[in-house]
């Protein structure tokens, strides 16, 4: 994975994919699915919507850190199994078969089989919506990986897999900041 | 349109698709095109990013109501379109040839072109993140549409159409509300 500017980040998150959110509470690494985002500024800040209900939660609040893991089409059935089990009695890395890197600027691990990874802290904590408003602290992206195709949950239990790309770029230069 | 229960409208914005938000500020009705915007609930309950650089935004504020349009990959260019020019000197429902249909609960008006139309209330404005939170009050579906594939911003100028859907219903049985 190489380096990637932390100005093109929100490109990650805003066309909506599934994501894999990881944890370490200073005693073990956990992993999360979440398919509640979304960007709040071109500067690589993130909205989350998590809560008591996710085991992750818990070190989310307590050490202000995660990552961001984006997965492709050929993690389904692992983005699936890890939003199935908990990370109360299960190991989900071991489970799973995961593969972790270390991070630059937080505990939390970097998945290897990801196509995309961003270091993020805690910023703000909005308790009456569950949201969670995150910064994105460093970025890495899998430019060697063959299969770049991401999934979109539907939340019926059904997924749609990215489709053809449509480039706009022209119509939309005036609206797009500098550098992409 | 048909009426769409509001336990199901959720599944039409947790994919991320990009969204048309209207809103009639009791003088004339606007639109934009919006790409940052997440689930908090699975009872119709959003965010979307937005401030005062969105035209729109004043109107959200003040009649705290819209409506959530979503869009199929044949309005890719009126998506844009409308993304790329100001209510402030433009009436783009004229521009785009939108034709209107009254809601059942808001004034802002939705777009009979688009599959499907959520009606909302603004519950909470949480400006230091320039989030705005909705609620759905009433969703519509045009099901008789034949084209139902949505379009994903990248935000580099590039959207991604809906490609194949993945059926995970039973893996994830024990984590989906009742109904769906």
């Amino acid at each position: 994975m190489e380096s990637l500017p932390l100005t093109k980040a929100f490109t990650l998150i805003e066309p909506g994919p599934v994501i894999l959110v990881t944890t370490n509470d200073g005693r073990k690494d956990n992993v999360m699915t979440l398919t509640w985002s979304m960007v709040l500024d071109f500067a690589a800040s993130f909205a989350i919507t998590t809560g008591p209900w996710n085991h992750s939660f818990a070190a989310l609040c307590e050490t202000r850190e995660c990552v961001l893991s984006i997965p492709t089409v050929d993690l389904i059935d692992t983005a699936v199994g890890i939003g199935t089990c908990s990370g109360c009695d299960t190991d989900k890395f071991a489970k799973f078969g995961l593969t972790r890197a270390k991070g630059e600027r937080v505990r939390a691990p970097l998945i290897k089989e990801c196509l995309a990874n961003i270091e993020c802290r805690v910023v703000d904590l909005i308790e009456r919506h569950n949201i969670i408003v995150l910064e994105g602290v460093a970025a890495w992206f899998d430019s060697a990986r063959k299969e770049q195709r991401l999934i979109h949950a539907v939340g019926d239990g059904t997924f749609i897999v990215d489709g053809r790309t449509i480039d706009r770029k022209a119509m939309m230069r005036s609206k797009l900041p500098d550098g992409l």
